[in-house]
């Protein structure tokens, strides 16, 4: 804890009673781990687990490094099974051992029910706390079921409707109940719903929630039988994951999980540099090359000129069709059985557009240089963009069928290949052309 | 429409009626447009309405262009008021007109009012029907409001609480007032809220609206007058729409807002070429570069060898950094004022990458050719990587600070400056350390 004066403490505390949660969690995201232990035992208590709840996984982490034992106890008795779940997935064995001793045998069984899943699954994400109804219950009486058993579930707006031995029969969603005439039975105005697998990917599970509109549905083990819910909230967290790790490993590194400005130098250097080393190893392919070819380059230098031009427009057509193509994949517009789909419309893209530079390229080219250089690198660029895009596109497909991040294994690769096969096209090309 | 048999017809109809809405927009996307337009006319009517609020602006608006003028009043009748501005949005003038005549005075008024506002600002994606509640009154009164206004409103989950001139002062949580004593007042329960302008952007909106955990928030007008609400459904597409802009784009491509499968190729070229164009123009700058030093080169042709590592290595050290900075920018864990202190970061970052790669080249490229270029590379390696590390981490911030997409123009200059710039520290160390 750094040392301050009483004063500037009041006058901190004053200043965060301002702040709604999230504003909290932006201040703590933009502070040091002593400013942030500070801040956080300023907070009232409700606040506080508002804001543990809104913490990244690693900020969260830090921060009960930095808390007594009998505050932490006190902070993940008020957390939810699933986000105490989040929290004890981040700790040292040691400490978690600690504090499933110092919990409730209720809480330490939901708590463990969720643990039992593997990491990534939608088991993993899912909130025990729900109020089931029956299929038989009339409509007027599911304000008495909440009444009963709402106090602590996760959400009332969307309840499980179970069978005798817990097996999910459908989803009912408030509205809908509060609309019905009060003799309307559950089972009449519920959603056919045998909800989603525990072990189902969690992203694939959220997309699937967030596709329906419901605030909620049901996740159950191998026999149907009800786990708990996945919320729209949680769906949301998974789906804002996900994208970071996506948007984040296309850029060749990995994500940080926590605030930017709150991530320490060596962090980053680690997130970013053993994908840099690996690109640079597979750019040696392209020493290789230019090294078979070398006596080429010393007879017509000027062939040296367009090397990153081409290199970089193959890296570029590669990426646009890797993009796309991933992001296709992601949101389930393709599947793996389209990939000789896709890839004949991205060599038929490739084909158009290295026409198109092509052309454009030729005039320019033989006024700066000569007619046979311009013909070589126009008739290059035809064929890097056609193999590139065609590559591009069906990299994120094969990448997924031997079940491969697509976004980790496409980029890399395609820049490497493209790089590659293009010096090689062009040397070849100019080798042709040019009669060296 | 396309010839078939009334039999196969039956089929394709018995067929859709086993799916979900959300997967016959799935099938429709994997489909060419005069099948889509048969589909949608096998589908019963409410399930017609739900497909087609789901389906992508460019698929709505073929799909309009297939069906009757009685047919497509009859849909744009149902839809709600912002499905229905997006609509609009994407048909000719001649053709909204006639809708706009076709409607209710009371939907022509509640769509227009929502037309007003920018595209691209929450005010466009506001839902005008809603519950509005009233801060004193009691909740045990609050489901006779619902049960008043409530058929139509978009959400009952989350009510407006209006004071007399339909100024907004809070939001209700349908979940406390349930669960509150029946002579409890609104205002006692009620959140805090003043509502987001409608001039704001929609996706700072949804990502303010996602953080806070309500199932809706309330949208005003200059005046702090109530105009609608921004629901978590419409937050939630419009950060998908915005992430699938940003995930494309920094893969040079533009967002194609239909399924991959179901866009005509030459769409994919058009969403594609005037990036490569651009890139591949930019890119002649290192043809300019190389040509300056085409005299050290036809000296020792060895040097060509390391260009394509060089400005690979430097395109990935500045995409690596802007990616992580744009990501942190969109979520807002960091902001303009924070140049300085991110430019400072990645200097530091790139410094270190650049000495551990420069470590690792120097041994395999002396062994491979000699000392002078093993040193000429490792210390290229380091001010490359340094330079390109800063250049990329700062550029989000400038780009935000001139009011231009980060994602649109980090890469492409990031890219084109790494790759001229890398090969001018390349050549004029090699002059320096070679003697040529």
């Amino acid at each position: 804890m750094t040392t301050a004066e009483p004063g500037q403490l009041l006058a901190l505390k004053d200043e965060l009673a301002q702040l709604k949660p999230e504003d909290i969690v932006t201040e703590m995201g933009r502070s040091n781990a002593a400013r942030r232990a500070v801040m956080f035992r300023l907070l009232d208590k409700d606040v506080a687990v508002a804001v543990f709840e809104l913490l990244s996984p690693t900020l969260a982490r830090d921060l009960t490094h930095e808390l007594q034992g009998e505050e932490l106890l006190d902070l993940v008795e008020e957390l939810s099974p699933d986000d105490r779940v989040a929290l004890l997935d981040e700790l040292p064995a040691g400490v978690v051992n600690r504090i499933l001793h110092g919990l409730s045998p209720q809480q330490r069984r939901a708590t463990s029910v969720l643990m039992g899943f593997a990491e990534g699954s939608v088991g993993r994400r899912t909130n025990p706390a729900y109020v089931p109804v029956q299929p038989d219950l009339p409509c007027g009486e599911v304000m008495d079921r909440i009444a009963e058993r709402g106090e602590n579930a996760e959400t009332i707006y969307a309840l499980p409707v179970v069978g005798p031995t817990r097996g999910l029969l459908g989803m009912l969603d408030l509205r809908e109940a509060l609309m019905a005439a009060p003799d309307t039975l559950v089972r009449d105005i519920m959603r056919d719903e045998r909800g989603l697998p525990a072990t189902m990917d969690e992203e694939e599970a959220a997309r699937e929630l967030l596709a329906g509109k419901l605030a909620a549905t049901g996740v159950v083990d191998s026999e149907g039988r009800l786990i708990g819910l996945l919320t729209v909230d949680d769906a949301v967290t998974i789906i804002a994951e996900a994208t970071e790790e996506d948007v984040v490993r296309a850029g060749g590194a990995e994500p940080l999980r926590q605030p930017y400005l709150s991530v320490p130098i060596q962090r980053l250097v680690r997130a970013r540099f053993v994908w840099l080393l690996v690109l640079a190893l597979s750019a040696t392919l392209t020493v290789s090359v230019l090294d078979v070819f070398e006596e080429e380059l010393s007879t017509v230098v000027a062939l040296a000129l367009f090397i990153p031009l081409l290199t970089g427009t193959g890296g570029n057509t590669g990426a646009q069709a890797a993009t796309t193509v991933t992001r296709a994949l992601a949101v389930g517009e393709v599947q793996g059985r389209d990939v000789a789909r896709v890839a004949i419309r991205e060599l038929r893209v490739g084909l158009t557009m290295g026409l198109l530079l092509g052309a454009i390229a030729f005039v320019p080219t033989m006024l700066f240089t000569d007619d046979r250089l311009a013909l070589v690198l126009s008739v290059s660029l035809v064929a890097v963009c056609t193999l590139s895009a065609t590559v591009g596109g069906a990299m994120p497909l094969i990448a997924r069928a031997v079940r491969v991040d697509p976004a980790v294994f496409s980029a890399p690769f395609i820049s490497t290949f493209c790089d590659a096969t293009g010096l090689l096209i062009y040397f070849i090309t100019a080798k042709i052309v040019l009669g060296i």
